[in-house]
C-alpha cells in the first residue's frame, strides 16, 4: 500500500498543568475491498501491509476457497484499495449467510455452541496431545513476539500475534484489527505452505470465540495469550481440543482448557513438540 | 438474559513452577440475532445485559431507525437469543449495503474520508466550542470510569464507555465487543432522551475511526481514551469537529484535535460543560 503503517504527527502534549507541541506516532487504518470473481465481497479496514496474505487468509478462514491453490489470479491494486481475486471452487452456500455472519466489530459469532455455517465445515478438531510444550516456553514466547513488536508498543491499539516453534518465532504480524493479524498469519501459512498443527499461537489480546475459532482453522493446538478467554471461547477450546494458555504476566499464567499439553518440568518435552 | 456477565470457573494457575486449580471469572459472550419487521436482519455476539439498549443503539448507530419513535414494538426472547424489532420509516437503502459493511471484527469502515452509505446520514457534525471541559476532568472521568469498572477489571478484555458531565458519571457501559458498549450507550440516551452534545464520552479502548463515527453519531463532541487514536479516526474529529484526548494515564495526555475545548485553567470553564 502507498500508505505508510504509521505516521508521525503533532499532538498537543498536556503534563503537569502545561500544555505543549510533541510529534507522535499515530497508527494509520487503511480499506481495502476484495472482489471476488467481479463482485464486490467485502471491505476490510487494516493496518497496511501483508495485503496479500490477509486477503488470502481472510476468504479461507471465511471458507471461501479450501485451499491456496483455489486461487487462480490475485492483484492488488494498492492506490485505490481494492484486491482483485479470481478463484476456483469459491462456496457460495457461504456467500449467502455471509452478510448475517459478521455485526459489530470484536463481534459476530455463535449461537448454540458455535455451529454458524461456515464454521462447522472449517475448524479444524485437534485432539491428539503429542504436541507439547513446557511451561517455560509460554513465558519465553510471549516476550519473544513482544520484543518483535517494540516498534508499535507506544502507538497503543495494534494485536500482535506470532506462530511459533522450540525455535521461537517463525512469523509474526501485526495489525489493527485483531482478527486481520491472524488472517495474515493464516495467509502466510498457505502461502508458503507452513505446517502449523506443530505451532503454537501466540497473540496479545483477548481470546473471544472468535479467535478460537480462527486459531482452529489455522490448525494450532495450542494458542497463548497476555490476556482473557471468554467462557464461549473456552467451551469450544474443550470441544476442539485446543489447549488455552491466558493471563501470561512476570512468572506466571492460567491454563483453561487441555493442560495435558503444557509440560512443567523445564526443558523436559520441549523436543516433543518439534 | 438467562446468562450471566461473567461466570466463576477453575483454570490451573502456574506460578513458581507448580500448577495448581484455582477459580477464576470468566466473561460470557452471547449472540443476539435481530429480527427486524419479520426478517433476520444482524447477529450481534455482546455480553448479555442491556439488551434492549444495544439492540436500539445499534439500529441508530447503523442508520436503520431515524429516532426512537420509529420503533413501534420490541421483544427480547432471553432464553432463544432473539430481538424481534417492528420499526416505522426503517432506511431499506441502508439494508442494500449492509453486507458490504462489516467485514472483520474490529474493522470495518472507510474509504477516502468516510463516506460509506449510512455515515455520511448519520453523524452529526460538531463545530461549537461552547462545550469545553477543564484539563482535570479528562483524569477525573477516566478515573470514575475505571472505577466503575471495577467487577470487570481483573477478568480482562472487556471494553467500557461512559458519557460524563462536570457531576461525573451520567451512565456507564461494559461489553466485551468495543462498539456494543458505545451503542448500549446510544440506546440509553435515545430511550431516556438524554441530551448528550454537552456531555464526554470516556472509552476504554483504542479510537478507531469506527469509534470515532460512533461518538459522531451519539452526538458528543468530547471523546477521552486511555489509548490511542488512529490516524483516520483523526482525520474524521478534524473533519467533524470533535476533541479526541487520548493516552490518560497518570497525569499526562495527548490531545489531537480541537484542543479548544480542553481548558488548562483548572476549573476554569466547567461551568460551561453544564
Amino acid at each position: 500500500m502507498i500508505q505508510p503503517v504509521f505516521v508521525l504527527s503533532p499532538v498537543l502534549h498536556y503534563e503537569n498543568g502545561s500544555m505543549q507541541e510533541k510529534e507522535d506516532s499515530i497508527v494509520t487504518e487503511s480499506p481495502i475491498t476484495i472482489v471476488l470473481n467481479d463482485e464486490e465481497f467485502a471491505t476490510l479496514v487494516c493496518s497496511p501491509e501483508y495485503i496479500e496474505e490477509l486477503v488470502i487468509g481472510f476468504l479461507a478462514s471465511e471458507g471461501v476457497i479450501q485451499s491456496y491453490q483455489d486461487i487462480t489470479d490475485l492483484f492488488i491494486d494498492e492506490p485505490t484499495g481494492f484486491a482483485y481475486v479470481r478463484a476456483k471452487n469459491v462456496n457460495t452456500y457461504n456467500q449467502m449467510f455471509h452478510s448475517k455472519r459478521y455485526v459489530t466489530s470484536c463481534c459476530g459469532k455463535s449461537r448454540q455452541s458455535f455451529y454458524f455455517y461456515n464454521d462447522a465445515r472449517t475448524v479444524k478438531k485437534r485432539d491428539d496431545t503429542a504436541v507439547t510444550i513446557p511451561a517455560a516456553d509460554c513465558f519465553r514466547f510471549m516476550q519473544a513476539m513482544q520484543q518483535s513488536a517494540t516498534l508499535f508498543q507506544d502507538t497503543g491499539g495494534v494485536h500482535n500475534a506470532a506462530l511459533c516453534d522450540p525455535n521461537g518465532i517463525v512469523v509474526s504480524r501485526m495489525d489493527i484489527g485483531r482478527h486481520n493479524a491472524l488472517d495474515k498469519l493464516y495467509g502466510y501459512s498457505l502461502m508458503h505452505a507452513v505446517s502449523v498443527h506443530d505451532k503454537v499461537m501466540v497473540f496479545s489480546g483477548r481470546i473471544s470465540s472468535e479467535v478460537l475459532l480462527k486459531v482452529a482453522k489455522i490448525g494450532c493446538s495450542i494458542v497463548l495469550s497476555k490476556s482473557a478467554p471468554t467462557e464461549l471461547a473456552l467451551r469450544l477450546a474443550d470441544e476442539l481440543g485446543i489447549t488455552t494458555v491466558g493471563f501470561i504476566r512476570n512468572q506466571s499464567f492460567n491454563v483453561y482448557t487441555w493442560p495435558e499439553r503444557i509440560v512443567q518440568e523445564k526443558g523436559g518435552k520441549s523436543s516433543d513438540s518439534q
